[in-house]
């Protein structure tokens, strides 16, 4: 355990326990600079956990919530111009202060200027970026060894220099809800502020939403029920169904 | 009864009945200008309870929708350049049509900014103002004393120059979900359509959402379900719910 | 049946299993420019069925969404300067491509503005154009007779040319959730990215809508509930639930 303690599936799920945890107990401040059909779901997510989300993104206020968040959401889904000041507002404070933020490049492979600012905000250290296996290969070239990787899909893999850890857990129905990518990156965001490891921080966080959404799957009809079924298991996630379920390489 | 009513529980049960009975008959226009985490929510809670939302902030249709509504809630939350402009716009005609409309001001205690444009607005004459234990002392000095004081959380107070009731209704599962604030105060706009007493309208009002809301938690089995059973409950509300379950100090 | 095919229940029910099968087989983009408070519900149907959404509106990308999407829904709900830029760069790149779209004039008639713009978009050439009693009206003298009309209420009537069909499934719960109509005018766009006849598109994406609507009334209890089921209804859709309650005059 000692010696590959990121292969090892007790590890990943007492580190989801206890996120899940310091998050109930701490309630952090969580800001998401989000995409507008992730926002609904991402700021319910976070209030599952118990964190405590905002999401304002105007100019006169945006430097006002950096100052007193605990961590950050950055998704570049539907990116418009305000999000774009926004973020670029928010990141030099964020750094400044020591503050971890994540970056979800949403479909950076489809537009070439999405592309072009998602590699802007990497000179502002983002702990962790998280995307699909479509997005990551155009951010890859781009990202420093000590930023945390996370490619989710079927498998989530997580990779931090040497690092890695290869996730199994979930179920099909995640990606026939939309924002589903944005919420597991919402709660990475819950999961940075509690926990100084990045690594540790986003393959919990991972882990976690997996398994919620498994446990979800098996009371939903389809779809429309998974999403309020998520939320549920999430909000009530015990060290026990991680342990019995987490699935990990 | 006749010497303090509002303080008495059957009072406000038939209040909140009569409400919920006049809108669903007559069916008011509501134009909600707020965030857009909100919207959505919003829009389903007042067709839930039959009245007919409309969402515009377009610079050349703001006029037009504030010229045929019944009723407006101007809610701060996420306040950007254009709901500014649309409430600036709109508030003047609502003075001058009678219209009454209620004020949500979202996090004003962490912006300076959106905290002066707050103040601003309560020179249009709002005839109430809702919002949480952080919001309103930081409203509080610039109220004038015929607008109606709505502090929501663990219990509602509302205040109007001497009137005052507290209700103590609800559920903590309520905090656990977006926008429920703002849904209690689309809830206050609706009332105030068919209600001419606004201090009834916005005690009725937070009564049947705290109602709706014990209904919803009976079934929910967590944040996630709980959002459908609370439309549900609002949808279906009836007197003798009201009657059982009416809290008031 | 080959005399009147489009009067003929078994003709669209089969119509509509075909095009859900279609869609869930290939798997078209979709590019939504929608309404704020649409875009969730918009792209949970479309991934409901299999479609893949896209929901951009930035002016450095929607050329690029334009050129890669399959169909497009533009509804004008709440429109504002950013979605009337976006539409008016991406329609002449879809009349290029020969991509189909479909127009969704949101409030039409209340907006003498939103009509103006609507009535530009028609020199575009849409398939169809979709919306409810008070706003079709409104467009009705600007539509070449080439462009399917889609008039849905309680009943749905769709005519192109001196063709013409009216349905009769539904449920008055689809009137009490916010974006109902603009989730079948996406719904429409689906079906069109598969169906070349847009007629019987059209007619099939109304009929599978509003019998998922009678399927999710039977267990939902009330509008909230009403949500999630009309989309888990719509995921499982079939061919003999279909066949079983198509009603067509």
């Amino acid at each position: 355990m000692a010696e590959k303690p990121h292969h090892f599936a007790p590890f990943w799920a007492d580190a989801a326990a206890r996120c899940l945890d310091e998050v109930r107990l701490a309630r952090p401040h969580v800001h998401a600079l989000t995409s507008p059909v992730a926002q609904v779901y991402t700021a319910n997510l976070l209030l599952a956990v118990g964190a405590e989300p905002s999401l304002s993104q105007a100019p006169g206020e945006i430097e006002a919530f950096a100052e007193r968040t605990h961590a950050v959401l950055v998704n570049l889904g539907m990116l418009d111009a305000p999000r774009r000041d926004a973020a670029a507002r928010a990141v030099p404070i964020l750094g400044r202060r020591d503050v971890p933020w994540v970056l979800d490049p949403v479909k950076v492979e489809r537009s070439p200027e999405r592309l072009a600012f998602a590699r802007e905000l990497l000179a502002y250290g983002p702990r962790v970026v998280r995307g699909n296996e479509a997005e990551m290969p155009a951010m890859a070239d781009a990202l420093d060894p000590s930023i945390v990787r996370a490619t989710t899909g079927a498998r989530d893999r997580v990779v931090q220099g040497r690092r890695w850890v290869e996730m199994r857990n979930g179920h099909p129905l995640m990606t026939r809800v939309t924002a589903t990518g944005c919420a597991a990156t919402a709660l990475v965001a819950a999961f940075l502020a509690v926990e100084p490891d990045a690594f540790v921080a986003t393959g919990a966080a991972l882990l976690a939403a997996a398994v919620a959404g498994e446990i979800a799957a098996e009371t939903a009809r389809g779809p429309g029920s998974f999403q309020p079924a998520f939320l549920d298991a999430l909000y009530a996630l015990e060290r026990n169904q991680l342990h019995d379920r987490a699935s990990v390489a």
